[in-house]
């Protein structure tokens, strides 16, 4: 109730960390006026102090030195924004040993270490979030934590990674080739020079991962997971699909079946009248399905700097709330899983 | 952090009330290792004490006095599930003034007396939530208030209600009349013996209020929205929405144009591509478009006893979390809106 200024570190500005820095600078004032909280962005680690970047950011708040961030006692959150698994692991525990919140936009390290960070989080008593690390700007861990954490969850299904929808749209829309669209996407940035971990189904695994362990209460390690990409779907696949009322899409999907939980990541027929099949382009979205409530989809732009940022931001902004109400982390009252 | 058992007074046991208890019921055990709580209703408000009903309540829980309730101090959670603004606002008063949290799937009540509500739960710093207020099962309103707010929204949009979608869809897949379809959605339970709530856009209206409450922070009354329902639709102009590629549906919608908030219920041309397009029959959606995360959109059962159940159960596992953390109650830090 005191602290009304949350100072948070920023790690990494690449496309997510300028989108969370661009999403606060933008709507500062609303939430200011929503939360009473003056949320201030005080240290930003970069690699190139120097770099020209589209975003205004003062040459002061940089700094190449990762401790600058984690052991500076004036920084109640720290944000993981590097992506990759090593350091950025590291980082965030040596965050929490300091004390520190965390919340992270990575999903290769969130669903690599997801016992090693979570257990770190509550011995240290910190609270750590993760909601961008899947589906971008969709809610959907907040909601599968919060607002549906009454349900017992049958299945999850999803459209995790842009990339290949994008690819996969473009192919069925226009009738062209894997490989001619994979230039496409790469010219227009939707696609990385080097897309394997995209293409080949690698980030939806990631992504899965960590929906699993929500979901189900279960932890399957990314590469536990049967995972097929795209790059052997041909245009005449695509041809044939649509002659028989079918989408090809890249499904990552998680369901229990007489109480064995079944998983993986792969290309997937669905007829036209599945809510994911009009999931188009860089579009992602999620389907579970709970005891109580039934069918659910949320659907959204699962990449890009805004829609990231505004997860990261969501999560730093709770997190903000609950210091300031002096509840500032995730007791886990008893031994559940979540 | 002491407290582990949370008594939970349910007020109303029609469908609602029911769906709310075997929620309860049947996730029991997942919901006591997830969050090490022991949720347990303790007192029943009913109309008739000795009506046939088709779940297994211990008879020694029911009671017709609202007493019993509120001014019991082991209740800890209300649970308002009665429909209509009074007494159902009365009472909810009452358990505030009496320091009870409570949570609530009155539409009609909560968009009547808004900041009544509000702010008697700031005043008596109670927890106050209405999940299952607006658009059942989906976790709309959580999502607004937490996850999503660090955006500023432009839009929203919804399918509200699902009578009167179920009866456009049937209108639609079948060439039927309007009449001829309510008659068969009300011998099969989705429209009720007086529809006029439904099929008037007023239940529409009163979702959309207290959409608008929280996505512009703005307060407009039901009766301020201008409404228009579906009893004036034809057959004759579903068939030429059809012709020209579109669908009829009832639609919701608030936008900001120019600074200026414009909003209406009314029956509404969507091009097949539009997302809302394809959700048929009885389900709900809602569309937001936020200045960070762009367009998303969430689906899912927007009625029903255990769809309602999952959200008012997940609005008080929050509370009981809350409790547990000794963070009882929603301080608002400074004078926001949220």
């Amino acid at each position: 109730m005191d602290k009304k200024t949350i100072n948070i570190g920023l790690m990494g500005l690449g496309n997510v960390g300028a989108g969370t820095y661009k999403t606060l600078e933008m709507n500062f004032d609303s939430i200011l006026a929503n939360t009473g909280i003056d949320f201030k962005i005080t240290k930003i680690l970069v690699k190139d102090l120097e770099k020209q970047r589209d975003i205004n950011v003062p040459k002061d708040l940089l700094t190449q030195n990762p401790d600058d961030l984690v052991s500076d006692p004036n920084i109640d959150i720290i944000a993981e924004l590097l992506g990759g698994i090593e350091p950025a692991t590291d980082y965030m525990l040596k965050a929490m040993q300091n004390g520190k919140h965390v919340v992270t936009a990575n999903k290769a390290a969130v669903a690599a270490n997801f016992e090693v960070l979570r257990n770190a989080a509550e011995q240290n008593k910190v609270m750590f979030r993760y909601e961008a690390s899947v589906a971008g700007g969709i809610p959907i861990l907040n909601a599968l934590t919060t607002a549906l954490q009454a349900n017992q969850f049958e299945e999850v299904l999803g459209i995790l990674n842009g990339t290949t929808n994008y690819i996969l749209t473009q192919m069925t829309d226009f009738g062209l080739n894997y490989a001619d669209v994979l230039r496409i996407a790469q010219e227009k940035g939707f696609a990385e020079a080097d897309p394997t971990d995209d293409v080949e189904g690698f980030d939806a695994a990631n992504k899965l991962s960590i929906l699993i362990s929500l979901v189900f209460g279960k932890r399957v390690k990314p590469d536990e997971i049967p995972t097929e990409g795209i790059t052997k779907i041909t245009k005449e696949d695509i041809e044939r699909a649509t002659q028989t009322g079918h989408k090809v899409k890249l499904i990552a999907s998680a369901k229990l079946e007489n109480g064995k939980l079944n998983y993986s990541v792969k290309p997937t027929l669905l007829p036209l009248t599945h809510p994911l099949a009009g999931v188009s382009n860089e579009f992602n979205a999620v389907f579970v399905k709970g005891n109580a409530v039934g069918e659910l989809m949320f659907y959204g732009k699962g990449a890009g700097p805004l829609p990231t940022g505004s997860a990261v931001m969501g999560d730093i902004i709770e997190i903000g709330k609950a210091i300031a109400k002096g509840a500032s982390y995730d007791i886990k009252v008893a031994g559940g899983s979540k």
